[in-house]
């Protein structure tokens, strides 16, 4: 198995988490996004969207989008599950998963914010207004559901961590990297933290990461 | 079960196509996106993100996002599976589907073009410029995976439709609401077709649904 990662990627950084918590350590390749690695024709050969993370698999299928990429490492590798077994729990799961990888991640992604900059010709602050606005409306959403069912636990869903919180974590971090206020999400920060104290988690921060850079 | 639905939202076209292949008639609502229907307190206790679509299934769970809705419909109804059985196949489809519900249909929807304009103040001309280049971006992908495949047959993956089907037909029908230019795209086009030719597909059609305008 071999990973196409990025340090920075918070797409790559779920799958990063899954396979910390399957307990997989695969070859790793690093995509320099911000360099361009992404748009070599080698890379488009193998992810025509050109985008983080890429999953070769041992028989060589190669796996693309982290949500189908983490969906299938679940169901090929059972240890620490990612979804639960009711299917309501699951859609409960995946909704929330769906509620940052649909609705905040890609607004707010690299070619994103370079469209909005360069060829909108937004200010830097108008494009930081964006990018907290889409954060703020979404983590609004997940507050009011996390705070309000008794299917959350110390994680979002029970007491183990799931495809909820591998989305979770990473987004937070995106968020920490600008000047973002977290007080009205008190939940959101409490299971951040139970995910924090979880080796699998800890140590798929993009600060630990082999291409980090300061 | 009930749906809540809105005729001109493609997450909810996706939705009203599954429970057609699966052979279900839900009792239906429908919240009119542009009148503001989803800003209502109701509606947002019952979805807190305040989009459509949501299911109510029968024993009162509230699902939301399209895609979890659509795993849980699969999971819980066997006629036509939306996924193949292999994982590979399984990833592959989901992939398709998500280079759709996450890199382009969030990208374009109502409440994006809204703060281009609003809050950003963006041309009319910019923000249609905007909403062309992301379908275009993920449609290139789109066609070069499934034109590239042997795993692609009359539908994106073999020869009966499935998760990404479900995902591009509605998504192929928000580009036909404007001017835009589909010659790059002919296994797009073919599929489309395929599709159409099925009442499933046919009847889901934003044109078709009771709460339709002109």
């Amino acid at each position: 198995m071999k990973l196409y990662d990025y340090f920075r990627s918070s797409a790559a950084y779920r799958v990063r988490i899954a396979l910390n918590l399957k307990g997989l350590a695969p070859e790793r390749a690093f995509v320099h996004l911000r360099r361009g690695d992404h748009r070599e024709e080698n890379y488009l050969a193998l992810n025509p969207q050109g985008l983080v993370p890429s999953l070769v698999t041992d028989d060589g299928a190669v796996l693309t989008q982290s949500l189908a990429i983490l969906e299938w490492l679940d169901e090929t590798h059972s240890r620490s599950p990612l979804l639960p077994a009711d299917p309501s729990g699951r859609a409960r799961v995946r909704s929330l998963a769906l509620t940052i990888a649909c609705d905040i991640h890609p607004l707010n992604n690299l070619r994103v914010q370079n469209y909005l900059t360069g060829t909108l010709g937004v200010t830097d602050a108008q494009k930081d207004g964006w990018v907290r606005y889409w954060i703020d409306t979404g983590f609004e959403a997940l507050e009011t559901r996390l705070a309000g069912d008794a299917a959350t636990g110390r994680f979002c869903h029970g007491d183990a961590p799931t495809l909820a919180d591998v989305c979770l974590v990473p987004q937070m971090a995106n968020a920490r990297r600008m000047d973002f206020d977290f007080t009205p999400y008190p939940t959101l920060l409490r299971i951040e933290a139970a995910c924090a104290a979880l080796p699998a988690f800890a140590n798929a921060a993009p600060a630990k990461q082999p291409d980090a850079e300061k």
